[in-house]
Protein backbone atom coordinates (compact mmCIF):
# COMPACT_ATOMS: atom_id res chain seq x y z
CA UNK A 1 0.00 0.00 0.00
CA UNK A 2 1.37 3.50 -0.60
CA UNK A 3 0.29 6.60 1.68
CA UNK A 4 0.14 9.63 -0.37
CA UNK A 5 -0.22 13.47 0.79
CA UNK A 6 -1.80 15.71 -1.16
CA UNK A 7 -1.91 19.23 -0.16
CA UNK A 8 -5.43 21.52 -1.11
CA UNK A 9 -6.22 24.76 -2.00
CA UNK A 10 -10.09 25.62 -2.14
CA UNK A 11 -12.08 29.04 -2.22
CA UNK A 12 -14.90 27.73 0.24
CA UNK A 13 -17.50 29.68 -0.77
CA UNK A 14 -19.66 27.42 -2.18
CA UNK A 15 -19.04 24.13 -0.52
CA UNK A 16 -20.34 23.02 2.87
CA UNK A 17 -17.42 22.48 4.35
CA UNK A 18 -14.84 19.49 4.24
CA UNK A 19 -16.87 16.29 5.66
CA UNK A 20 -18.84 14.12 3.76
CA UNK A 21 -22.47 14.65 4.15
CA UNK A 22 -26.18 14.35 2.74
CA UNK A 23 -27.49 16.53 0.76
CA UNK A 24 -24.68 18.95 0.49
CA UNK A 25 -21.55 19.14 -1.47
CA UNK A 26 -18.32 18.74 0.30
CA UNK A 27 -14.72 19.27 -0.57
CA UNK A 28 -13.94 15.70 0.83
CA UNK A 29 -16.23 14.41 -1.48
CA UNK A 30 -15.37 15.99 -4.47
CA UNK A 31 -11.24 14.64 -3.87
CA UNK A 32 -12.55 11.28 -2.95
CA UNK A 33 -14.88 10.96 -6.00
CA UNK A 34 -11.78 12.76 -8.41
CA UNK A 35 -9.18 10.19 -7.17
CA UNK A 36 -11.44 7.32 -7.28
CA UNK A 37 -12.47 7.99 -10.95
CA UNK A 38 -8.60 8.13 -11.74
CA UNK A 39 -7.44 5.15 -9.56
CA UNK A 40 -10.82 3.22 -10.27
CA UNK A 41 -11.23 2.35 -6.73
CA UNK A 42 -12.90 3.61 -3.51
CA UNK A 43 -10.89 5.98 -1.77
CA UNK A 44 -11.00 7.33 1.75
CA UNK A 45 -9.03 11.02 2.06
CA UNK A 46 -8.32 12.02 5.40
CA UNK A 47 -7.49 15.82 6.02
CA UNK A 48 -5.57 17.72 8.73
CA UNK A 49 -8.32 19.97 8.75
CA UNK A 50 -11.89 19.38 8.46
CA UNK A 51 -12.95 22.81 7.49
CA UNK A 52 -16.47 24.31 7.96
CA UNK A 53 -18.59 25.33 5.10
CA UNK A 54 -17.51 28.40 3.63
CA UNK A 55 -14.24 28.18 5.32
CA UNK A 56 -11.33 28.57 2.68
CA UNK A 57 -7.98 27.02 2.48
CA UNK A 58 -4.70 27.75 0.94
CA UNK A 59 -2.87 24.58 2.56
CA UNK A 60 -5.01 22.00 3.67
CA UNK A 61 -3.03 18.71 3.83
CA UNK A 62 -5.11 15.27 3.08
CA UNK A 63 -3.81 11.76 3.21
CA UNK A 64 -5.03 8.49 1.61
CA UNK A 65 -4.28 5.12 0.83
CA UNK A 66 -3.71 3.23 -2.57
CA UNK A 67 -1.89 0.04 -4.00
CA UNK A 68 -2.73 1.31 -7.35
CA UNK A 69 1.02 2.13 -9.20
CA UNK A 70 -0.77 5.13 -10.92
CA UNK A 71 2.26 8.08 -11.36
CA UNK A 72 2.32 11.22 -8.98
CA UNK A 73 2.77 13.81 -11.56
CA UNK A 74 0.17 12.13 -14.11
CA UNK A 75 -2.55 11.73 -10.91
CA UNK A 76 -1.84 15.59 -10.03
CA UNK A 77 -2.70 16.38 -13.33
CA UNK A 78 -5.60 14.10 -13.65
CA UNK A 79 -7.06 15.02 -10.11
CA UNK A 80 -6.59 18.76 -11.37
CA UNK A 81 -8.60 18.28 -14.25
CA UNK A 82 -11.23 16.34 -12.72
CA UNK A 83 -11.88 18.64 -9.55
CA UNK A 84 -13.55 22.00 -10.15
CA UNK A 85 -11.35 24.97 -10.66
CA UNK A 86 -12.11 26.42 -7.13
CA UNK A 87 -10.41 23.20 -5.66
CA UNK A 88 -6.67 22.35 -6.36
CA UNK A 89 -4.29 20.24 -5.07
CA UNK A 90 -0.97 22.32 -5.44
CA UNK A 91 1.01 19.10 -4.00
CA UNK A 92 1.03 15.43 -4.36
CA UNK A 93 4.00 13.30 -2.76
CA UNK A 94 3.87 10.02 -1.50
CA UNK A 95 4.93 10.20 1.96
CA UNK A 96 5.37 7.53 4.80
CA UNK A 97 3.29 4.60 5.83
CA UNK A 98 0.82 5.63 8.73
CA UNK A 99 1.04 9.25 7.73
CA UNK A 100 -2.05 10.50 9.71
CA UNK A 101 -3.40 14.39 8.38
CA UNK A 102 -4.40 15.51 11.58
CA UNK A 103 -1.74 14.60 13.49
CA UNK A 104 0.25 18.07 12.88
CA UNK A 105 2.71 20.03 14.91
CA UNK A 106 1.12 23.38 14.19
CA UNK A 107 -2.14 24.83 12.03
CA UNK A 108 -2.38 28.47 11.13
CA UNK A 109 -5.34 29.99 10.34
CA UNK A 110 -6.06 33.59 8.95
CA UNK A 111 -8.92 35.54 9.59
CA UNK A 112 -9.62 38.78 7.32
CA UNK A 113 -11.55 41.92 8.47
CA UNK A 114 -12.67 44.59 5.85
CA UNK A 115 -13.64 47.67 7.62
CA UNK A 116 -14.93 51.31 6.78
CA UNK A 117 -18.05 51.63 4.72
CA UNK A 118 -18.61 49.55 2.08
CA UNK A 119 -16.21 46.03 1.07
CA UNK A 120 -14.41 45.72 -2.32
CA UNK A 121 -16.12 43.71 -4.32
CA UNK A 122 -12.67 41.45 -4.97
CA UNK A 123 -12.25 40.90 -0.84
CA UNK A 124 -16.14 40.48 -0.12
CA UNK A 125 -15.52 36.31 -0.63
CA UNK A 126 -12.91 36.44 2.12
CA UNK A 127 -13.18 38.99 4.26
CA UNK A 128 -15.81 39.85 7.28
CA UNK A 129 -17.05 43.45 6.24
CA UNK A 130 -17.44 45.31 9.57
CA UNK A 131 -18.66 48.95 9.30
CA UNK A 132 -18.14 50.68 12.53
CA UNK A 133 -14.86 51.86 13.24
CA UNK A 134 -12.51 49.54 15.42
CA UNK A 135 -9.62 49.55 17.64
CA UNK A 136 -7.38 47.86 16.17
CA UNK A 137 -4.92 47.90 19.78
CA UNK A 138 -7.53 46.83 21.79
CA UNK A 139 -7.64 44.09 19.91
CA UNK A 140 -3.78 43.30 19.43
CA UNK A 141 -4.11 43.66 23.02
CA UNK A 142 -6.73 40.87 23.70
CA UNK A 143 -4.83 38.84 21.10
CA UNK A 144 -1.93 38.38 22.94
CA UNK A 145 -4.11 37.00 25.57
CA UNK A 146 -4.70 33.89 23.73
CA UNK A 147 -1.18 32.99 23.35
CA UNK A 148 0.06 30.09 25.23
CA UNK A 149 -1.58 26.91 26.59
CA UNK A 150 -5.15 27.13 28.02
CA UNK A 151 -8.24 25.33 28.05
CA UNK A 152 -10.64 26.88 25.71
CA UNK A 153 -13.87 25.40 26.03
CA UNK A 154 -15.29 29.31 25.93
CA UNK A 155 -14.01 29.62 22.58
CA UNK A 156 -15.25 26.13 21.22
CA UNK A 157 -18.81 25.13 20.48
CA UNK A 158 -21.02 22.22 20.84
CA UNK A 159 -20.68 19.01 18.35
CA UNK A 160 -16.76 18.94 18.28
CA UNK A 161 -16.26 15.68 20.29
CA UNK A 162 -12.65 16.49 21.48
CA UNK A 163 -11.12 14.77 23.95
CA UNK A 164 -9.60 17.44 25.94
CA UNK A 165 -10.39 21.20 25.56
CA UNK A 166 -6.61 22.81 26.37
CA UNK A 167 -4.70 23.77 22.98
CA UNK A 168 -1.77 25.81 22.55
CA UNK A 169 -1.35 28.92 20.51
CA UNK A 170 1.81 29.79 19.81
CA UNK A 171 1.82 32.84 18.00
CA UNK A 172 -1.21 35.40 17.23
CA UNK A 173 -0.76 38.35 14.31
CA UNK A 174 -1.93 41.23 13.30
CA UNK A 175 -1.41 42.19 9.94
CA UNK A 176 -2.13 44.13 7.13
CA UNK A 177 -4.03 43.41 3.87
CA UNK A 178 -6.24 40.16 3.66
CA UNK A 179 -6.41 36.52 2.36
CA UNK A 180 -6.58 37.85 -1.05
CA UNK A 181 -5.30 41.55 -1.70
CA UNK A 182 -6.64 43.80 -4.25
CA UNK A 183 -3.48 45.52 -5.56
CA UNK A 184 -4.99 48.93 -4.69
CA UNK A 185 -7.29 48.17 -1.79
CA UNK A 186 -5.37 46.95 0.87
CA UNK A 187 -5.73 50.04 3.46
CA UNK A 188 -9.28 48.81 4.20
CA UNK A 189 -8.18 45.30 4.87
CA UNK A 190 -6.49 43.08 7.56
CA UNK A 191 -5.89 40.07 9.16
CA UNK A 192 -4.91 38.24 12.35
CA UNK A 193 -3.05 35.32 11.79
CA UNK A 194 -3.81 32.16 14.53
CA UNK A 195 -0.89 29.33 15.02
CA UNK A 196 -2.08 26.04 17.76
CA UNK A 197 -0.76 22.95 18.02
CA UNK A 198 -4.48 22.50 17.36
CA UNK A 199 -7.88 24.11 17.43
CA UNK A 200 -11.44 23.37 18.37
CA UNK A 201 -14.66 23.51 16.51
CA UNK A 202 -15.08 26.81 15.42
CA UNK A 203 -12.49 28.39 17.86
CA UNK A 204 -10.29 30.55 15.63
CA UNK A 205 -14.25 32.34 14.82
CA UNK A 206 -14.91 32.60 18.29
CA UNK A 207 -11.88 33.95 18.66
CA UNK A 208 -12.70 36.28 16.09
CA UNK A 209 -15.86 37.60 17.20
CA UNK A 210 -14.68 38.17 20.54
CA UNK A 211 -11.96 40.57 19.57
CA UNK A 212 -14.31 42.26 17.36
CA UNK A 213 -16.12 43.15 20.40
CA UNK A 214 -13.36 44.15 21.64
CA UNK A 215 -12.36 46.73 18.91
CA UNK A 216 -15.89 48.05 19.34
CA UNK A 217 -15.47 48.90 23.01
CA UNK A 218 -18.03 45.97 24.09
CA UNK A 219 -15.63 43.97 26.06
CA UNK A 220 -12.18 45.27 27.72
CA UNK A 221 -8.93 43.42 26.60
CA UNK A 222 -8.20 43.03 30.45
CA UNK A 223 -11.73 40.91 30.12
CA UNK A 224 -10.19 37.89 27.71
CA UNK A 225 -8.26 36.00 30.43
CA UNK A 226 -11.29 35.80 32.76
CA UNK A 227 -13.45 34.93 29.96
CA UNK A 228 -10.55 32.11 29.25
CA UNK A 229 -10.80 31.25 32.53
CA UNK A 230 -14.06 30.95 32.76
CA UNK A 231 -14.74 28.18 30.95
CA UNK A 232 -18.48 29.34 29.93
CA UNK A 233 -19.10 29.66 26.09
CA UNK A 234 -21.71 32.21 26.99
CA UNK A 235 -19.12 35.26 28.02
CA UNK A 236 -17.15 35.08 24.74
CA UNK A 237 -18.16 37.06 21.96
CA UNK A 238 -20.29 35.69 18.57
CA UNK A 239 -18.98 33.10 16.37
CA UNK A 240 -17.03 35.35 13.34
CA UNK A 241 -18.32 34.63 9.65
CA UNK A 242 -16.91 31.49 7.89
CA UNK A 243 -15.98 33.41 4.57
CA UNK A 244 -13.30 35.53 6.67
CA UNK A 245 -11.60 32.06 7.18
CA UNK A 246 -8.83 30.76 5.30
CA UNK A 247 -6.58 27.68 6.64
CA UNK A 248 -2.84 29.25 5.61
CA UNK A 249 -0.53 26.02 6.53
CA UNK A 250 -0.12 22.94 8.52
CA UNK A 251 3.19 21.88 9.51
CA UNK A 252 4.42 18.16 10.91
CA UNK B 1 -27.82 71.24 -12.61
CA UNK B 2 -25.41 69.34 -10.37
CA UNK B 3 -22.79 67.05 -12.33
CA UNK B 4 -21.54 64.18 -10.18
CA UNK B 5 -18.55 61.98 -10.23
CA UNK B 6 -18.24 58.39 -9.68
CA UNK B 7 -15.57 56.25 -9.11
CA UNK B 8 -16.92 52.58 -9.28
CA UNK B 9 -14.93 49.18 -8.77
CA UNK B 10 -16.07 46.08 -9.97
CA UNK B 11 -16.20 42.40 -10.60
CA UNK B 12 -17.08 41.87 -14.39
CA UNK B 13 -17.29 38.17 -13.81
CA UNK B 14 -21.32 38.39 -13.90
CA UNK B 15 -21.71 41.10 -16.70
CA UNK B 16 -22.18 41.74 -20.26
CA UNK B 17 -19.88 45.17 -19.49
CA UNK B 18 -20.75 48.51 -19.10
CA UNK B 19 -22.84 49.53 -21.84
CA UNK B 20 -26.30 49.01 -21.43
CA UNK B 21 -27.45 46.25 -23.88
CA UNK B 22 -30.54 43.98 -24.86
CA UNK B 23 -30.90 40.84 -23.31
CA UNK B 24 -28.19 40.98 -20.72
CA UNK B 25 -27.45 42.91 -17.46
CA UNK B 26 -25.31 45.48 -17.53
CA UNK B 27 -23.11 47.74 -15.17
CA UNK B 28 -24.81 50.59 -16.80
CA UNK B 29 -28.00 49.84 -16.43
CA UNK B 30 -27.36 48.28 -12.56
CA UNK B 31 -25.53 52.11 -11.68
CA UNK B 32 -28.58 54.07 -13.72
CA UNK B 33 -31.32 52.20 -12.29
CA UNK B 34 -29.67 52.08 -8.75
CA UNK B 35 -29.49 56.08 -9.12
CA UNK B 36 -32.93 56.37 -10.39
CA UNK B 37 -33.90 55.04 -7.61
CA UNK B 38 -32.57 57.16 -4.88
CA UNK B 39 -33.27 60.40 -7.10
CA UNK B 40 -36.70 58.87 -8.23
CA UNK B 41 -35.82 60.64 -12.05
CA UNK B 42 -34.45 59.29 -14.90
CA UNK B 43 -30.46 58.93 -14.72
CA UNK B 44 -27.86 58.69 -17.63
CA UNK B 45 -24.44 57.53 -16.82
CA UNK B 46 -21.77 58.01 -18.66
CA UNK B 47 -18.29 55.88 -18.14
CA UNK B 48 -14.45 57.02 -18.36
CA UNK B 49 -14.11 53.30 -20.03
CA UNK B 50 -17.02 51.58 -21.67
CA UNK B 51 -15.02 48.22 -20.08
CA UNK B 52 -16.32 44.88 -22.28
CA UNK B 53 -18.35 42.04 -20.73
CA UNK B 54 -15.87 40.35 -18.38
CA UNK B 55 -13.43 42.90 -17.54
CA UNK B 56 -13.01 44.22 -14.26
CA UNK B 57 -12.28 47.89 -12.86
CA UNK B 58 -10.67 49.21 -9.20
CA UNK B 59 -11.41 52.94 -10.55
CA UNK B 60 -13.30 53.62 -13.44
CA UNK B 61 -14.74 56.93 -13.65
CA UNK B 62 -18.89 57.95 -14.73
CA UNK B 63 -20.72 60.77 -14.27
CA UNK B 64 -24.35 61.72 -14.46
CA UNK B 65 -26.45 65.40 -13.85
CA UNK B 66 -29.04 65.99 -11.60
CA UNK B 67 -30.87 68.78 -10.21
CA UNK B 68 -31.92 66.87 -7.33
CA UNK B 69 -30.16 68.28 -4.32
CA UNK B 70 -29.86 65.20 -2.47
CA UNK B 71 -26.72 65.01 -0.18
CA UNK B 72 -24.18 63.25 -1.79
CA UNK B 73 -22.89 60.88 1.34
CA UNK B 74 -26.23 59.52 1.63
CA UNK B 75 -26.55 59.06 -2.08
CA UNK B 76 -23.47 56.64 -1.85
CA UNK B 77 -25.04 54.96 1.38
CA UNK B 78 -28.03 54.40 -0.72
CA UNK B 79 -25.89 53.23 -4.07
CA UNK B 80 -24.17 51.26 -2.49
CA UNK B 81 -27.38 49.20 -0.48
CA UNK B 82 -29.20 48.77 -4.00
CA UNK B 83 -25.93 47.72 -6.25
CA UNK B 84 -25.18 44.15 -5.65
CA UNK B 85 -22.08 43.71 -3.76
CA UNK B 86 -19.76 42.90 -7.09
CA UNK B 87 -20.46 46.70 -8.16
CA UNK B 88 -19.44 49.34 -5.67
CA UNK B 89 -19.01 53.59 -5.92
CA UNK B 90 -15.64 53.82 -3.99
CA UNK B 91 -16.21 57.53 -4.39
CA UNK B 92 -18.98 60.06 -4.99
CA UNK B 93 -18.47 64.18 -5.11
CA UNK B 94 -19.86 67.17 -7.16
CA UNK B 95 -17.48 68.41 -9.88
CA UNK B 96 -17.86 70.81 -12.01
CA UNK B 97 -20.26 71.55 -14.89
CA UNK B 98 -18.87 69.87 -18.41
CA UNK B 99 -17.19 67.12 -17.00
CA UNK B 100 -16.93 63.93 -19.71
CA UNK B 101 -15.28 61.06 -17.94
CA UNK B 102 -13.95 59.69 -21.58
CA UNK B 103 -11.87 62.84 -21.96
CA UNK B 104 -9.63 61.40 -19.64
CA UNK B 105 -5.55 62.51 -19.36
CA UNK B 106 -4.43 58.86 -19.66
CA UNK B 107 -5.85 55.60 -17.82
CA UNK B 108 -4.27 52.62 -16.42
CA UNK B 109 -4.67 48.73 -16.88
CA UNK B 110 -3.51 46.05 -15.40
CA UNK B 111 -3.14 42.27 -17.60
CA UNK B 112 -2.73 39.59 -14.83
CA UNK B 113 -1.48 36.51 -15.82
CA UNK B 114 -1.31 33.15 -13.74
CA UNK B 115 1.39 30.52 -15.26
CA UNK B 116 2.31 27.17 -14.38
CA UNK B 117 0.59 23.16 -13.98
CA UNK B 118 -2.80 24.68 -11.80
CA UNK B 119 -4.43 28.56 -11.40
CA UNK B 120 -5.14 29.33 -7.60
CA UNK B 121 -8.75 28.92 -7.16
CA UNK B 122 -8.58 32.61 -5.30
CA UNK B 123 -6.72 34.01 -8.90
CA UNK B 124 -8.34 31.90 -11.50
CA UNK B 125 -11.34 35.01 -12.11
CA UNK B 126 -8.94 37.48 -12.32
CA UNK B 127 -6.07 36.11 -14.11
CA UNK B 128 -5.47 34.27 -17.47
CA UNK B 129 -4.19 30.83 -17.24
CA UNK B 130 -0.93 30.14 -19.58
CA UNK B 131 0.24 26.56 -19.03
CA UNK B 132 3.27 26.87 -20.83
CA UNK B 133 6.32 28.19 -19.66
CA UNK B 134 7.06 32.04 -21.19
CA UNK B 135 10.06 34.04 -21.86
CA UNK B 136 8.93 36.84 -19.74
CA UNK B 137 12.63 39.02 -20.95
CA UNK B 138 11.44 38.73 -24.35
CA UNK B 139 8.00 40.03 -23.33
CA UNK B 140 9.55 43.12 -21.44
CA UNK B 141 11.29 43.52 -24.30
CA UNK B 142 8.54 43.23 -26.89
CA UNK B 143 5.99 45.57 -24.25
CA UNK B 144 8.70 48.30 -24.72
CA UNK B 145 7.91 48.57 -28.65
CA UNK B 146 4.44 49.64 -27.77
CA UNK B 147 5.61 52.89 -25.53
CA UNK B 148 5.06 55.83 -27.46
CA UNK B 149 2.74 57.73 -29.64
CA UNK B 150 1.67 54.77 -32.36
CA UNK B 151 -0.94 53.73 -35.17
CA UNK B 152 -2.74 51.02 -33.23
CA UNK B 153 -5.06 49.50 -36.39
CA UNK B 154 -3.40 46.09 -35.82
CA UNK B 155 -4.13 45.73 -31.71
CA UNK B 156 -7.56 46.98 -32.30
CA UNK B 157 -11.09 45.02 -33.46
CA UNK B 158 -13.49 46.42 -35.70
CA UNK B 159 -16.67 47.72 -33.81
CA UNK B 160 -14.84 50.67 -31.71
CA UNK B 161 -15.52 53.39 -34.02
CA UNK B 162 -12.66 55.78 -33.05
CA UNK B 163 -11.48 59.01 -35.45
CA UNK B 164 -8.27 57.66 -35.28
CA UNK B 165 -6.22 55.02 -34.51
CA UNK B 166 -3.54 57.08 -32.80
CA UNK B 167 -2.64 56.58 -29.25
CA UNK B 168 0.40 57.27 -26.88
CA UNK B 169 1.00 54.81 -24.70
CA UNK B 170 2.89 56.10 -21.56
CA UNK B 171 4.35 53.22 -19.75
CA UNK B 172 4.36 49.62 -20.06
CA UNK B 173 5.60 48.02 -16.86
CA UNK B 174 6.11 44.70 -15.96
CA UNK B 175 5.32 43.06 -12.28
CA UNK B 176 4.90 40.64 -9.90
CA UNK B 177 1.26 39.92 -8.71
CA UNK B 178 -2.00 40.22 -10.79
CA UNK B 179 -5.08 42.31 -9.70
CA UNK B 180 -6.11 40.41 -6.50
CA UNK B 181 -3.18 37.87 -4.52
CA UNK B 182 -3.36 35.17 -2.56
CA UNK B 183 -0.74 35.83 0.90
CA UNK B 184 1.14 32.52 -0.29
CA UNK B 185 0.60 32.63 -3.78
CA UNK B 186 2.03 35.45 -5.60
CA UNK B 187 5.18 33.62 -7.31
CA UNK B 188 2.88 31.96 -10.15
CA UNK B 189 0.97 35.22 -11.32
CA UNK B 190 2.05 38.53 -12.52
CA UNK B 191 0.80 41.47 -14.29
CA UNK B 192 1.45 44.23 -17.39
CA UNK B 193 0.20 47.43 -16.35
CA UNK B 194 -0.04 49.82 -19.39
CA UNK B 195 -0.98 53.81 -19.41
CA UNK B 196 -2.05 55.58 -22.18
CA UNK B 197 -3.58 58.82 -23.47
CA UNK B 198 -6.78 56.60 -24.30
CA UNK B 199 -7.23 53.41 -25.56
CA UNK B 200 -9.14 51.87 -28.76
CA UNK B 201 -11.88 48.95 -28.67
CA UNK B 202 -9.96 45.70 -27.16
CA UNK B 203 -6.44 47.08 -27.28
CA UNK B 204 -5.05 45.97 -24.56
CA UNK B 205 -6.55 42.16 -24.81
CA UNK B 206 -4.59 42.21 -28.65
CA UNK B 207 -1.46 43.96 -27.43
CA UNK B 208 -1.23 40.93 -24.35
CA UNK B 209 -2.37 38.03 -26.83
CA UNK B 210 0.35 39.58 -28.90
CA UNK B 211 3.31 39.56 -25.91
CA UNK B 212 1.87 36.31 -24.73
CA UNK B 213 2.93 34.97 -28.17
CA UNK B 214 5.96 36.66 -28.26
CA UNK B 215 6.24 34.46 -24.42
CA UNK B 216 6.01 31.86 -26.27
CA UNK B 217 8.17 32.09 -28.81
CA UNK B 218 5.99 32.42 -31.68
CA UNK B 219 6.71 36.08 -32.88
CA UNK B 220 10.09 37.80 -31.61
CA UNK B 221 10.04 40.81 -30.17
CA UNK B 222 11.63 42.31 -32.84
CA UNK B 223 8.63 41.92 -34.91
CA UNK B 224 6.39 44.30 -32.83
CA UNK B 225 7.45 47.65 -34.09
CA UNK B 226 7.02 46.19 -37.57
CA UNK B 227 3.24 44.45 -36.86
CA UNK B 228 2.52 48.14 -35.41
CA UNK B 229 3.86 49.75 -38.92
CA UNK B 230 1.79 47.19 -40.84
CA UNK B 231 -1.47 48.48 -38.90
CA UNK B 232 -2.60 45.30 -40.52
CA UNK B 233 -4.84 43.28 -37.21
CA UNK B 234 -4.29 39.59 -39.21
CA UNK B 235 -0.45 39.84 -37.84
CA UNK B 236 -0.87 40.49 -34.18
CA UNK B 237 -1.44 37.91 -31.52
CA UNK B 238 -4.79 36.54 -30.62
CA UNK B 239 -7.49 38.50 -28.13
CA UNK B 240 -6.13 38.05 -24.48
CA UNK B 241 -9.61 36.72 -22.33
CA UNK B 242 -11.50 39.46 -20.40
CA UNK B 243 -11.34 37.64 -16.89
CA UNK B 244 -7.46 38.97 -16.87
CA UNK B 245 -8.10 42.65 -17.47
CA UNK B 246 -9.09 45.21 -15.31
CA UNK B 247 -9.04 49.23 -15.33
CA UNK B 248 -7.15 50.44 -12.31
CA UNK B 249 -7.35 54.42 -12.62
CA UNK B 250 -8.31 56.75 -14.32
CA UNK B 251 -6.08 60.36 -14.51
CA UNK B 252 -7.99 63.96 -15.26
Amino acid sequence: MRTIKLVLQYDGGKYAGWQVQDNATTIQELVENALGTVLQEKIRVSAASRTDSGVHALGNVAAFKTSNPFPLHRLHRALNGILPPDIRATEIVETKEGFVPRYAKEKTYRYALAFGEFVSPFQRRYAWHVREALDFGAMQQAAEAFIGEHDFTSFTAAGGGEKTHVREVYRFEFGAGGVISACLDDKDICHFDITANGFLYKMVRNIIGTLVEVGRGKIAPAEIPKIIEAKNRALAGPTAPPHGLCLLSVKY
